[in-house]
């Protein structure tokens, strides 16, 4: 549904559909990388990667009391969900997840005979997590819950009380459910501190990460994921049968992500997506008149359509108007009715995006 | 199995266990890379991969008259054949693969929830392939072949006969099986030409290569799976799910293994390896009177340990003795009684391997 929309986008679309960061890797990264490719040889590391990699991705988990052998890095958070799902969920296990959410989610867990049940994130109150509603849907029965702060779609984060409420229901269900937290987005945060996570107040929490996002590295596929040494084990030995191991020079090029340089850079980036979210809903309310929600993080806003059409229909005329944008029914029935619109582009083309955003519900107005 | 071994081996060993050159990646390929680190934004390609990579892999096997839609590039060799064979494989199928092969192929046909049947690669033939066996073993019921050639484990390439009998057989079995082609070594090898491949006589057949082996570019993950439409596109949807797309670096790296200065460095390496086979066989031979597999392609050969026992008594009598070799039997039944042995490691080395297998094999006499 994502590509039925931008893979009919011409040359002359502003794109405002990918989840990908605009702005280059971090030349701290990128120098890294050279050094390794002229001075080492780059053949396998250890399948569940390089140790030194693995102790600085521990550290960042100091809740976790995490021992190396507890971390398998993988060709990015995509391989970590995979890895993760496919070694939690086998046939008829139920796996509780968010609607809306990442359209991979339910289709993995498809893939590995699971059935997905969901709990909303309501539209109504800009996304935010219903307790009373993830207490209904949990039952004895579940097997995973997915996590996922800040989200993709909505960019809303979990609150401390959020989390503290998911942890205790989960709890409380009698399901003994593992909680998978995918944290791709947690290091792009726009409110004071960074968004909590769950695996600090669940310790059957398997957290997924990764470099894409934050490091402006999606290309060098680079991720992780940590938690329950049986669990991680079992991962591991899919891992060997699925890609051997991560880039050996994507993996000691991401050693440079916890240098001082780094984190200037990821705080240079953090404040241009402040910026830049601060400039997009500027101009969808002001200019477009539209209803967005004000993330807390990620890169993304959903915008409020649902008086012009189906989001299908209304992605379509913003095509035709020359910008990019995602249906929100893509990620589940909760969003229906709104696009998600991410602000991985600089603001005048957001700007301009927003113009022909505009124009295109006219057009959708005159054709109702 | 292999890691019972190599997972034991001290700082002092030397390693003729590795299926990994020891040569650099040729200054070519590694130019590239850094040049698009220095100049080129590196997000996330297309999840087929780089066009004109596939294009280049394309014309690598112009009797498949490929379009670069039919070209799936995955992160490495491993990724590959984990596509084609959860995409091929569904419960209750058959595969034939061959016995001694890859350890990989009858554990991931299982995670598919097929069973695995065996060819045999006659030991007391120096691992040949025996059409009659063939035919023995091929039923209605087989949906998948496997053929590996050169052959990890025994080095052994199907010769132009074997190919052309292997695929008279698979289609007059009434199976309309699909034979998946491992051609990972298929550009090291020490005949006077390049062995042949099975895809030039059957036509349902999907090859799965990279440039791990023939470029020493193991830690960059870069591999294919080509053939089918239909197959192709079904594996990229797992792809997608799986890792989402190769390293955009290596990618864009690999795209110089296509020039003339790579082609030198191609034959440069496979000369090296050529001189080694004859170090090693030589030394096998006149130093410590083990017969060994004379191999025509990758850098593995077969040494005959039966008379000193099983091979891994004599595998662990080899670590004990400070050489890591990988007992036969990993690879199955008609390899028992074997080692493989690698030349991945400069003559001197191979000589000092030589001679601690030699003192081992003194010890396992006098256990005996």
């Amino acid at each position: 549904m994502i590509r039925q929309i931008s893979d009919r986008a011409g040359p002359d679309c502003i794109s405002l559909g990918l989840g990908e960061p605009d702005l280059p890797t971090p030349e701290v990264i990128r120098q890294a990388a050279i050094r390794v490719i002229n001075e080492e040889r780059n053949g396998y590391t250890l399948q569940a990667g390089l140790p030194a990699l693995r102790e600085l991705v521990a550290a960042d988990y100091p809740h976790m009391s995490l021992s190396p052998d507890q971390i398998l890095i993988t060709a990015g958070s995509q391989e970590g969900l995979y890895l993760a799902l496919m070694t939690l969920v086998g046939p008829g296990d139920e796996v509780l997840m968010p609607n809306p959410g990442f359209v991979a989610y339910p289709t993995i867990v498809s893939m590995a005979g699971g059935s997905s049940a969901f709990y909303n994130l309501q539209a109504r109150d800009d996304f935010s997590f219903d307790l009373a509603d993830f207490k209904r849907r949990i039952t004895p029965q579940t097997k995973v819950v997915i996590c996922t702060s800040p989200s993709n779609p909505t960019g809303r984060a979990f609150n401390t009380e959020d989390l503290r409420g998911m942890a205790q229901a989960v709890a409380d269900s009698g399901s003994n459910a593992c909680i998978i937290s995918d944290e791709i987005y947690r290091e792009l945060y726009y409110t004071d501190e960074r968004p909590a996570s769950i695996s600090e107040f669940y310790p059957r929490s398997i957290v997924i990460s990764g470099l894409s996002k934050s490091m402006s590295m999606t290309g060098w596929r680079l991720g992780w994921i940590c938690g329950d040494t049986e669990i991680i084990d079992s991962a591991l030995v899919l891992h060997g049968y699925v890609t051997t191991a991560a880039s050996t020079i994507s993996q000691k090029a991401a050693l440079a992500a916890w240098t001082p340089d780094a984190e200037t850079a990821r705080q240079h980036h953090r404040s241009i997506f402040h910026k830049r979210r601060d400039h997009l809903l500027a101009a969808l309310r002001d200019e477009a008149g539209l209803r967005a929600v004000t993330p807390d993080g990620a890169f993304y806003t959903m915008v409020d359509v649902s008086s012009f059409g189906s989001s299908m229909e209304v992605a379509e005329g913003m095509l035709a108007a020359g910008v990019v944008t995602v249906p929100g029914g893509a990620f589940g029935s909760e969003s229906e009715g709104f696009l998600r619109v991410s602000f991985c582009a600089a603001e005048a083309r957001l700007s301009e995006g927003v113009a022909r955003m505009k124009q295109a519900l006219r057009a959708c107005e005159k054709t109702k």
